[in-house]
């Protein structure tokens, strides 16, 4: 569909989301459709003129590690100073940050858009926000009011930098050491890999907002988070080198990067030994921003294929002239297949969001924990969908195309390499698995889990419609009460544990699926999304049923692996 | 696992293949298995030795549009002639075209080797026997004298030439017109694309086996088939022009070609207006070596992961030092998934490839009708099963890699690139599916699937694991029967062939795991083998009820579909 009409979705979309009443009880004003309607329609418009343009030269000159530096594409620099100037980064920034203080949840449903017109260029907006957002509130004055201005005008980046050679998913395993002189000073030494927009020319100076060890306390009590600049603030050089970038699949727009700090200067941000708390926020957030991702390719993936399915013409009554290919039942069920999981998407994400929103915005500290015990469940469930979905509609619109959609003449190749990276980065799909096994079932006692349960089955009624999503609300609860039953033999539940998140997602799923059945109206923008969510429903207890499944086999079967691990 | 591992693999599954009784009862001696065990030993020194150090250029080389010729990457013709030298080409020929007169069941095996090696390498070698095969039958003593012990020797090549711009999946619409000069001669005009192979530097000459509207008889009733000649014997131009080659996600060493011909002339093979006719068995033979395919390729990838997940060390206790990644559950679970569809996937490859066997040799014509009906019932599943296989394997494996795995620095990315196209070409899966649904199911009256149906219960024991299969083909049954009394809605039933198609692929891949499960033996490679197939079974009842109600939900619910088409 045209970016007029997925704007037309989201402000739709947007209208219905969940939890809207409790935060505009938390922050009064802060619901303002018409507003946000302007600003999607002004984002849909950025999207389609600016960004979408320079999305073939990003995957096709990408970023060239030229002399030890990165140089990134023609018209990427202009585009980001427009980006930036336009006030996309400040969206969501509270005032004292220079922001504009509207929700999270509108700023997710432009990212979709941004997102859909180019992933590799949209990712760069969110270290450089998250970073301003948690420097304004943990960094000390001299630094916040440097780096916070500039961050937030575009002038300067940010990177976050956690993984090591030997440290990607397991943190507390991190060996760059932080060292403070006897002048005060902080200095860095270690390698970092795996770093997004590590380096490039499109800002004139880059802060690293960097895990290191800082003390010899073990495991994640020894990390303190300090941000590194790539050079002081007149240019002279601080110890950084790029050492390479890697030669991805996609998303070539955004550089890779490995770096090597040696006796980098940094500043402690937040208190010494509690790197990872200080963090904490500023990681929510860039899981939360993964959520549009995968919504927004799987959204331009899915308008290329009912474009072509509409022009091409094949098959059909012999007799007569060929008809397009969206006619044919298969390929209608393919595409709307594809429009139903993107929907759903869009919906979970603007839940996530809602949820985010209140997490930061609620006062009442009892309020603001179970919005936060909530916002970690869905969390990864919504990065996940997500990151899933872009790949597999990417995949699917390849399909629709058949032959054509293999070659680069159409952009759907290129969804499916810039997607694939979704699942990967961010904590890969297991990671997210885990975690929602081991923190929030077992450590958090599933206080997460049950909010949801409660706040969707709130909103069921007694239809049939309604009737697959509370069975498989019924059946997560099962589920889960299995599992955690599983506590003191982890390994059984960890072999199910991918399975219990897509449970948790087609649960998640099924609630919104409900909703936008319910709420989307019957003109012709609610019909499209009620079909789309119908049809999800339509499938929702027999995909359900084999994820309650197979996450409740145990680890036995597994027993067999021994018999591959000879060589 | 190695190549010699994956060798011995096949020799064991070939000890265990079914309906090797019949195929010995119809061609005794046929069944050899220490010679078999002999050819596939060395064909995995073959691939790993010749074809495996050559793919990463043909990827990166790939095959490049030169001044109006395709010149392939370096190594590739010598590793084409070393490979026609080694007899590979003539394994399952008869013997009066040249060949070894050994059955497609043991060329199949190979070919998996191959493809696990190089699937753009092994790609040319399909057209050119598959040809020979039928210039053998159909052709004119002296077509048939000159171009098969070429073709077999590989010093010409072959192609097939179907589609067209607007003639893809619908072989009726096809406008390239054959001319029958006062001459006598045949002469050839239009476009065709999506040749593979269409043009190379190989080989000195190549023929198109090629599709052209002989009269004005509407449909497939006016196609006949002609043998056209890229050039003359002595090198004469024939009108045939190479237009350009497809810029690819993947496959980049099989040159993806758009040929004109312009007057080219011609051979006609077989009668005229009996086109389809003629390539029939052609046609069922290059459908049947997409099997070792996508195995081939879910087997490379495989193995990647599994080395590397034995290799990369991450988590574990803190207190320790990090442990390979192949002993946390959720990783276990990951390779288990993959090597289970792997070995199902060759057991299924192996099954059709002895069926097409005894398709071409039963003597009796009656028997012979049956072995055709069930080849037919086989093929279209073994095709799509392994393709989706080889992708969704390539994805998995990336998965395991993590952030390494989205590099080029590591080979499952290319993987997945080659892989995406094996649901798309020899008939994507929308295209599979109706052909099970609208030929096999309706108009064949459902023969094969009967005659599987019978085979695959003849097999089954009372036995615990044999419980899920003996479930999922009494689904089958009842699934088909329902779509059977859809004839009079075939929209109804379309909306679930796809669903269908899985099924059918899950109740033989159920079948084949009760076989290897059965029959594979308690040594090391037969307990790899079980304990691959038990990990099948073990999600086999969860995953076919899914699409066994997915197939029969009917098509009002694309009803929705008109709200997508405005623009």
């Amino acid at each position: 569909m045209s970016y007029a009409l997925q704007a037309e979705t989201l402000v739709r979309q947007l209208e219905m989301a969940p939890f809207l009443d409790a935060l505009e009880a938390s922050a009064p004003g802060i619901v303002d459709h018409e507003t946000w309607a302007a600003i999607i329609d002004h984002a849909a418009r950025f999207a389609c003129d600016v960004i979408a343009p320079l999305d073939v030269a990003l995957d096709r000159e990408g970023a060239r590690f030229v002399d030890g530096r990165v140089e990134t594409a023609r018209g990427h620099r202009a585009a980001w100073e427009h980006f930036a100037r336009d006030g996309w980064l400040t969206l969501a920034l509270p005032e004292e940050a220079g922001g504009q203080a509207l929700p999270l949840t509108l700023l997710t449903a432009c990212e979709e858009l941004f997102n859909r017109a180019s992933p590799a260029f949209t990712m760069l907006a969110t270290p450089n926000r998250t970073a301003a957002a948690m420097l304004q509130v943990a960094a000390g004055p001299e630094i916040r009011e440097s780096w916070v201005p500039r961050l937030v005008s575009g002038e300067w980046a940010a990177t976050i930098c956690i993984s090591e050679p030997d440290a990607g998913s397991d943190v507390g395993r991190i060996r760059t050491r932080a060292l403070c002189g006897s002048d005060g000073v902080w200095r860095i030494t270690g390698d970092k890999c795996w770093i997004s927009y590590g380096d490039h020319d499109l800002t004139t100076r880059i802060g690293h907002c960097m895990l290191a060890r800082s003390s010899d306390a073990p495991g994640i009590r020894g990390l303190s988070l300090f941000l590194v600049p790539s050079t002081s603030e007149d240019g002279a050089p601080n110890g950084v080198e790029v050492r390479r970038i890697e030669e991805k699949l996609g998303l070539h727009g955004s550089p890779t990067c490995v770096l090597g700090f040696d006796g980098a200067q940094a500043s402690l941000i937040g208190a010494e030994g509690r790197g990872l708390q200080t963090l904490f926020q500023m990681m929510l957030l860039m899981r939360l921003s993964c959520a549009p991702q995968g919504v927004g390719v799987a959204e331009a993936a899915l308008s290329t294929a009912l474009g072509y399915a509409r022009d091409r013409r094949q098959g059909g009554d012999p007799a007569a002239g060929p008809v397009p290919i969206v006619e044919h039942a298969d390929v209608q069920r393919q595409l709307l297949r594809m429009a139903a999981r993107v929907e759903i998407g869009r919906g979970i994400a603007l839940a996530a969001a809602a949820v985010m929103d209140l997490s930061e915005r609620s006062i009442a500290a009892e309020a603001r924990a179970g919005w936060v015990a909530l916002a970690q469940f869905l969390l990864p469930i919504a990065k996940d969908f997500s990151a899933r979905l872009g790949f597999d509609v990417a995949s699917e619109a390849i399909q629709v195309l058949g032959g054509a959609g293999y070659t680069r003449e159409w952009p759907v190749e290129r969804h499916l390499r810039d997607a694939r990276v979704f699942a990967l980065f961010e904590g890969t799909t297991g990671i997210q698995a885990l975690d929602m096994l081991h923190r929030r079932l077992w450590r958090d006692a599933g206080e997460g889990l049950r909010r949801f349960l409660s706040a969707a089955r709130a909103d069921l009624l007694d239809d049939p419609l309604a009737a697959a999503t509370a069975r498989t609300l019924d059946r997560l609860e099962r589920v889960s009460q299995r599992l955690d039953s599983w506590r003191a033999k982890p390994r059984d539940a960890e072999a199910g544990a991918t399975a219990f998140l897509d449970l948790c997602g087609l649960a998640v799923g099924g609630w919104i699926a409900w909703r936008l059945v319910r709420f989307a109206g019957d003109d012709r923008i609610g019909r499209r999304i009620k079909g789309a969510a119908r049809f999800f429903l339509e499938e929702l207890d027999a995909r359900a049923e084999v994820e309650a499944q197979l996450a409740t086999l145990g680890a036995g079967r597994l027993d067999v692996m021994d018999d591959y691990l000879a060589p």
